[in-house]
Parts: structure tokens; C-alpha cells; sequence
């Protein structure tokens, strides 16, 4: 069995989906996460319905939003 | 009496439905998962309004949103 | 006085109503909870605006969208 | 002065108004309550908007929807 | 400098206003407090959109859907 | 670095702006706050959606609501 | 591996955007930060929808509608 936060951390340094409420999605190079799911992604690309809408070259994500990270 | 939890120590390893708000499904199988309910599926499928809308072959889906599991 | 928990403590075992936010609705025998009405339920059926929507074996409910429980 | 909780304590075995979000009431002779204002209520009867909707024996309503409790 | 809890202690025997989400409004005396901010008011009456909708002798509102409280 | 709270312990007896979800603002004297971001104003003045809407001797305005203070 | 409050620690004195919800953005100098993602910005700027809506000399916006931070 594997804990959930433990996928995080084999995602380090690898792209990632951050999907969350609202229909945003974060995608970039996971940098950094902590237990409330907050993640560091760099190289981050945000998309709104499905469009890419900003670009971010560093950004912190807050967990609270977070519906699932996908590696 | 079955404490909830326990319900999916399990289920690791088998098929599971993961229902969360905003008609959000996840199917797949179940790696992991801790007390709040964040959990991990591999060979996952998302679907929206009973429709396939995503493959992701690991994904870990954040507990907040989570309004059953079932195996 | 009773202790709300302790309507669940006697309901094991029994049918009970489980209704949540966004006019659903679980049925089921009360299988297991918890301190946080996290709720297992087996035979449950799922009803969503009064119409039986899907059959679940075995279901874990997420006790956050509970509005109540009713043996 | 009054502690908030005093009055439920007062209320058990009284007849008493659950109000909750979303225009759901719960009318019934209070048995029980906790801390977080969960409260168990016999011979309950549900309103929404103001209509008679469901008679419940016995309902655990979970604290967390309440708006007010009146004795 | 006065502590926010404080205002509250100096308004007991007092009529306050309490101003929830959802635009209700409940007016009466202070009866109690705790520091969750929920409330005991005695011949309270409840306004929603500006209108008188109840009167309730005695109602414990509770804090979590309070956006101010006026003495 | 400034740690967020000691603006307001800079801000006590000087204007403010609290500016609140569901596009309400309240300005007034700072009185006091908690860790909380409850704060109490003084002299204080309610606008909704821009629009001056109600006069406020004093408030205690619960911080769950809070988007922004400003001094 | 970067902890995600780390990122904020790099930012301060630097520019930041600051997303919340509701489509809310706040760009300004970062002067400080907390655990729970409260900030304080100077030379503030409030955006919504994309609109400038109000400079701001100081404010401290509440992590609790944080969707992210960019440095």
C-alpha cells in the first residue's frame, strides 16, 4: 500500500496535473508539497476550461482547492 | 461493526468508485489512502456527468471532495 | 439524554436513512461510523432527487455532506 | 449570562425548531446534543420551505448545517 | 485596544443585532456567548431580506454563519 | 519581514477597510483583533456593492469572512 | 525538494501576484506571510475580472481564499 502523500514525493522533479475546483489546472515540474497538499510547481502553465491562461514561472498552489495531482 | 476506514484497508488492490462533489467520479484501483480520506488509484479513469473525460494512470484524489467510496 | 453518537451505536445492524447535501440520498444497513459520521452502509442504494440512481454493495459515505441520519 | 450550550441542555425533553441552511427545519422533541451542536430529535418532523416534507422517528441531525435551535 | 470577545461581554443584557450569511438577521437580547461566537438571544425576532419573518423567545444562533454582531 | 497580523496592531485607532466575501466592506476606527482576523470597528459604516447601506456604532465583524484589511 | 512556504520566504520584498478566488488578484510588494498563507502586500493593487479596481498602500489578504501565490 502506498500513502497518498508518498506519490507527491516520487513526483518530485517530474510533471505534474494539479486539477482544481473551479476548472482550473496547474501543470508544470513539481518543486516542493507539504501535507496540507500546497505544491511548488516551476515552469507552471494554468489552464481555465480547458485554455492555457497564464504562464508562471514559479508558483505555490494552495491545497485547499486541490481536487486531485496527478503525476 | 466495521470502523469506515476499514472499508478500504480492503479494498487496496481492487476496483473502487470514488464519487466527489460537482458529479466527479474516479475509477480505478486503490494504492493507498489515509484518515482523511485522500486516496490513491492507478489505472484511473475520470468521469464527469457520466461521461470518460480523463486517463490517469496515478492519481491521488484530494478526501475534501469526496462523498463515497465503494468497492 | 442521549448522546447523538450513540443513535448510531444502536442502529448497527439496522436500515437507515442517510441524507446529504445536494439532495442525495444513501439507504442502507448500517454497517459502521465513526466520531466524524463517516458512515458505512451495505445494500445501499443511492437516491438523488427521490429517484433510486445506483446500487451499491458496500459504500463508505463521507460524513462532512451529512445533513442527517435517521435509524 | 448563559452559555450557548446551556440552552440545549435545558431544552432535552422539550419541544424545539433545528434550523438549517438551505430552508430545511426539523421540529421535534429534543434527546440529546454535543459540543458541536449535533442534536438527536424524536417524533421529528422535516419542513422545506416552509411544506411538511418527512416524519422521522428518530433523527441524528448533524450540527454543522445548523443556523439556530429554539426551545 | 479591546479584545473582539470583549465586545461581546460588555453586551450581555443588551440588545444586539446579529447579521448572518443568506441575508437573516436576528435582533434581541444578549444572553451568552461562547468563543465561537454562537449566541443566546431571549425575544428575538428574525429579519430576512429586511423583512420580520419570526419571533423566537429564546435562539441560539450558531457563530459559524455570523458576519457581525452590533450591540 | 512584517508577520500579517502586526498590520492590524499598527492599524488599532486608525481607519480601516474590511473588505468581506459577497461584495460587503466595512470601514471604520480599528478597535481591536484577534489571530482570528475578528476585528472590531468603531464609528463604523457598512457598503454593499459599493453603496452605502447601514451605520454601525460599533462591530465586531467575524474574520471567517474576510478577503482583505486594509489600513 | 522546496517546502512551499520556502517560496515565499525567497519572495519577500519582491513582486508578487496573489489569486483568489472569485477571480480576485492582488500584485503587489511582498512584506510578510504566515503559515496559513495570510500576506501582506505594499504598493497593492487590487484586480477583478482582469480590471484594476483599487490601488492599496498596505493590506493584508487572508490565505483562507488563496488559490495561488507567484513570485
Amino acid at each position: 500500500m502506498m500513502k497518498p502523500l508518498a506519490v507527491l514525493g516520487q513526483a518530485v522533479n517530474k510533471n505534474v496535473i494539479v486539477e482544481l475546483k473551479g476548472r482550473r489546472e496547474y501543470r508544470g515540474v513539481l518543486d516542493g508539497y507539504d501535507p496540507h497538499m500546497n505544491v511548488v510547481l516551476r515552469n507552471a502553465e494554468e489552464y481555465h476550461e480547458g485554455k492555457l491562461t497564464r504562464r508562471l514561472g514559479v508558483v505555490l498552489v494552495r491545497g485547499d482547492n486541490v481536487i486531485y495531482i496527478s503525476p
